[in-house]
């Protein structure tokens, strides 16, 4: 976007056949529009690629918002420390908001922030729709996705971790432990990272000669309460699993619980290994086996993105994942022979 | 404070014999100010209990100050969440800050927040000096503190909840199931909190006939490393309790894993309580039996008296602890006869 040439709101008001201060009122998030005018200079705007002089005066104005879909798990504390972090080498605020929905930011809140003026948004695990996308950058709004929940447009910048990597090596880790029978717990179908974890388990078990029993596939919300139901469901299969690779930490420890209501030992009867590494992975009964994703530094990264895009330091968009790493503890080991 | 008459920058300038551009710069936290001559606007500021208006125009600026002194556990979701529920609902935002130390904002995050024109300022579990308090005080900043660190100076509003009665009803559950032999570990010994959840403890043993051990309290920062140091040395006495009150879930799940490596089960071995009732100590195995403090409510309850402040509703100072609940689950069991 940065190689075209200045659009200004003179231009977009002439095409519009609006005046100026409508003009300027839609990329400040004003509400006094007509919901039709404000589509069709929203429209220009982005078609024009036009681009706001951020700030009250020219540079940053000092506040990076970092939104949420929902803050339920740990996880999200991984993610604030981060941005709060590299927010605040920039002696930057960090402004925290949960959209309790994951179909992205309303026009509501995309006004609210125009309005405030903020240097950029941190966008969490949210999906953006090809409308919420173009809303933002009508508004002259950077931002930055991490842990994208769909595949982002080419010209989105993301901060994500090679999921399909860290499915893979804990998949491999059970099969050297002489593990064949190998659940799987996904998060949401339709977010990326999950079908990328499951797609290195899948890539895992097929490289190694072992089928894919898509009855030992199941999903969840990354959530406790749905890893054990899903793990509940997976060891009462006539041919249960011997391991079970639960997606998250989060459904791990759900699956710990199923484990145990259902009289099974761990990692003796049930090997478990998790996804995130939280710091609480390391201190569950056993210590969990776990892929690490660095979510503190890919969330400290989108920030800095986010400082450049607003210093008008960024070129182009970035696409960057961080790698993720297996932690191998106590909840996993070989099978018992039957 | 409010049933002051208005004090105006010209008359503080006057009194510290400096220009109003100067103390203007004071109040609105710009750095190029002598050291010494800020201190006395600033003395003078609070003596005359100045209010700057606030916001852009008058009404409130839609932005909320939540500043952590750590954020490490999983009760900072509780608290994040409760600041922005109540603050969406006044169409406000959320910014977090973290100072990485419990000795209270430094003067360059005042001059920043100040410089910003926050609607004020939510602290958690932050202690603030007198000075500190000047200094917010000298800026304007209405402030809540929720969950005080030590005794807040009476002019100053916080939201606490019932610990003393928290620490009581944890005790009395234990004594009831026949306990004697009770191990307790506190929070920081500063941490007003902790110290009431102590004095709960000791005032039921001591209601009970029971005498109070001192080897038998001990000391942590409520996260889990130090659940486990504090109790596996209570389970290293030679006449080891048969209970723990963990005083945090998180030291709980510390007792917990203390437990286990000793060879001890929950609850046949060793009852723990625990403090918080975060949404883990539910899934947590066994199922946690822990004193529940309303922490969304708690911090909900500061936003909404933050911004009852800054549209000028607020009144007088208010001092509020909202109640405890003791919430029985499964790692509480009668001591095993000896």
């Amino acid at each position: 976007m940065s190689g075209k040439r200045r659009v200004t709101i003179a231009l977009i008001a002439e095409q519009a056949g609006v005046s100026v201060p409508t003009v300027s009122k839609v990329v400040n998030g004003r509400p006094e529009v007509a919901p039709e005018t404000r589509r069709r200079v929203e429209r220009l705007l982005h078609e024009h690629g036009y681009r706001r002089r951020t700030g009250h005066g020219d540079g940053p104005v000092g506040l990076v918002d970092l939104v949420f879909a929902e803050i339920e798990s740990p996880w999200a504390i991984e993610i604030i420390r981060g941005v709060e972090t590299a927010a605040r080498e920039a002696e930057a605020g960090v402004v925290v908001s949960v959209l309790h929905t994951h179909s992205g930011p309303g026009r509501d809140w995309l006004d609210r922030i125009a309005a405030r003026r903020t240097d950029g948004v941190v966008l969490v695990a949210s999906k953006l729709t090809r409308r919420q996308h173009g809303q933002l950058v009508a508004r002259s709004i950077p931002f930055v996705i991490v842990d994208p929940e769909g595949e982002p447009a080419p010209e989105v910048s993301s901060v994500g971790a090679t999921n399909w990597h860290g499915g893979l090596a804990a998949t491999r880790h059970l099969l050297e432990l002489g593990h064949h029978r190998i659940g799987m717990i996904g998060g949401p179908p339709e977010m990326l990272c999950s079908r990328a974890r499951i797609d290195g388990y899948r890539a895992a078990l097929e490289t190694a000669g072992v089928p894919v029993d898509p009855s030992y596939i199941r999903y969840g919300d990354f959530l406790v309460d749905s890893g054990h139901r899903q793990g509940a469901a997976l060891l009462e299969l006539a041919d249960r699993p011997t391991a079970i690779f639960a997606g998250s930490d989060m459904q791990a420890f759900g699956v710990l619980e199923a484990a145990r209501r259902a009289g099974l030992r761990v990692p003796e009867d049930l090997s478990i290994v998790g996804f995130d590494d939280l710091p609480l992975a390391r201190s569950a009964w056993p210590p969990l086996t776990t892929v690490r994703q660095p979510l503190e530094e890919m969330a400290a990264l989108a920030t800095r993105m986010i400082l450049d895009i607003s210093r008008g330091d960024a070129s182009e968009p970035r696409r960057v994942e961080l790698a993720t790493e297996l932690r191998v503890r106590d909840s996993t080991a070989a099978p018992r022979p039957r």
